[in-house]
């Protein structure tokens, strides 16, 4: 089997291990003589994997009790209505910080619910770029506040979060755990799972218990987060499969020293490859300004869109694959997530630099 | 490997060369050098899975251009919601079958969201049963009439659907593809995959397309079917693995015949299974009236809560799961849906006489 390098920005790379001990108990999950894609939601052998998957990242996250650990579906993009939902009430404010596409998304879908105020809107910057989010002008009472901690497509990244009176909401979806976070400045976390967790189909929601409270009760059931929170996220058959596989990547990070011992990796694998890019000469041009460079989303132009084309040609020839930049912006993007080996780093780094040799 | 046989009710048996074929794929898919999981929603890979899906599906249940085939998430239970949501306008009155715990259900969602007439309750009748549908008083002019195809709790199935004025919807969850259907009767028909299909975690949805107008825009993008239907359930990233594994089962469907043939099979491993009940001379006590038998769950009684007990334990030992009634109606309950193999009835029919004859 060879095994490609993959810098897909989302579904995106998992870990080896992680596939190869789902692929071994994949029709008789510990024993048991079924795989634990045909156990009960409510059985005993599933029970343990939902317990282990929500412990495990409450100790990798440093969750505490005021908190709920849920897993939803409908990925990002429904809890960008389901926020609002629930928690932006008649009469009230949201502030939201608009930083890019995904932003863009969370707000247009909180301005068809309530009453929203754009605290800043980075999303058309060029180099892209994010606000100094410890000064921005906060709505007294605001409802939340809700901010993007990674734009993808951007390649930006909130380095530190502010501290704000409101509940402050993250869309963690591309950069949960890439680094330890403190998670009692948060109100509110979520994720689609398809970039640093696990599977596309699970979505990743850190609630704090005095928010269930806000929802109306005409809000239909399963759009209501009372609802999972009461039923430890099995009010309905949750994606099982999915969770297993998140459970089994919270146990790899739990391997690799946690939160703090892969922000270390982290750091190491983008410190590479941006460096690589600064020190081309001008031939790779990051597209992000430094301070918010991301370390999991690296964006850079070439010289021309015919090089970029011929350079993600021949990556792909040498089993890199998944670096064309975003269809909305161009350009070249490695995800290098959790999961994306520091020799996935390493060949593309040095392809790089055979690419410039060659063509600059 | 020693695979038990597995009457779980949902999630529940998958066929094992699904299993298999699954397995051996699961770390590199057709020689990709990455797993399914891994590939973006937007690749060709990913994409022929995703289009093999929907072809196999519509081949299986005749479906024509008239109607989109939906991969959704949320499970049958954010359909209760969905569908009123998208369907049922202000002024507008929707017919509702309440047939038992899950018909229950959705209208309980949908009395919260519009009006709502129900045309008949069967859902405390004792031996559980269905209406007669071909004489109910439907509301004319309703928005639509909602069913429910299989009660999965009760033990019920509808033989025959109604043919009606209004656009009929029927939750399939518990037996889309048992069978064959005529989808020009629906106006839409849905299920969670975790019983016939697939794993948990993803929603069929199959939607006249003339239906998709009615939603309001002030519904949440996601909440619309007609988002989805636009992209192709590309909107967002759907919940991929579990399509694959869906259209790895619509696969192995076909080779059985299709629809068609799998109803040969399952009407066969109903047979067996309820003979055996009915010719146990009162030991076994079937808990469905004979004329609406689901050929998915098959629900029975023995003489005593502790011979239940007992016969649940036994089983166990001998490698039969999932046979526990549901916790709200006790009783013994044999999921035979179209991946649970002829043997695993014989096995099970073959421990019914010895239980009898021992205990009996």
């Amino acid at each position: 089997m060879s095994r490609v390098f993959n810098f897909n920005p989302g579904p995106a790379a998992l870990p080896l291990e992680v596939l190869e001990s789902a692929q071994r108990d994949l029709t008789d999950f510990n024993g048991t003589g079924m795989s634990i894609m045909e156990h009960s939601h409510r059985g005993k052998a599933y029970d343990a994997v939902h317990t282990e998957a929500i412990t495990n990242l409450s100790t990798l996250l440093g969750v505490t009790d005021d908190y709920h650990v849920l897993f939803l579906q409908g990925g990002a993009s429904l809890q960008f209505a389901q926020i609002p939902l629930n928690l932006l009430g008649a009469g009230q404010t949201a502030d939201y910080v608009n930083t890019g596409a995904w932003a863009t998304k969370a707000i247009k879908e909180a301005q068809n619910i309530g009453t929203v105020n754009i605290l800043a809107d980075t999303s058309k910057d060029i180099p892209t770029t994010m606000p100094d989010y410890a000064t921005l002008p906060y709505t007294p009472g605001a409802a939340y506040v809700h901010v993007t901690s990674n734009e993808t497509i951007a390649g930006t990244q909130i380095k530190c979060f502010p501290k704000t009176d409101a509940p402050l909401i993250a869309d963690m979806s591309s950069d949960i755990l890439c680094r330890p976070i403190d998670i009692s400045q948060f109100g509110m976390i979520y994720a689609g799972a398809q970039k640093n967790l696990g599977p596309s189909g699970v979505t990743l929601v850190i609630i704090r218990k005095d928010l269930l409270a806000r929802a109306p009760d005409s809000l239909p059931t399963m759009l209501r987060y009372r609802t999972q929170a009461e039923k430890n996220s099995l009010y309905n058959t949750p994606p099982t499969f999915g969770i297993y596989i998140l459970m089994l990547v919270t146990r790899w990070l739990l391997e690799k020293g946690g939160a703090a011992g892969i922000e270390k990796i982290n750091q190491a694998k983008a410190d590479q490859l941006y460096s690589t890019i600064d020190n081309s000469g001008g031939f790779y041009r990051g597209t992000a300004v430094t301070e918010f460079r991301s370390t999991m989303n690296v964006t850079w132009r070439l010289p021309s869109e015919e090089l970029e084309a011929q350079f993600v040609k021949e990556a792909t020839a040498l089993d890199m694959s998944g670096l064309k930049g975003h269809r909305s912006v161009g350009g070249i993007r490695a995800s290098i997530y959790n999961a994306v080996p520091a020799t996935a780093i390493e060949s593309l780094t040095s392809f790089m630099k055979t690419f410039q040799a060659t063509n600059g």
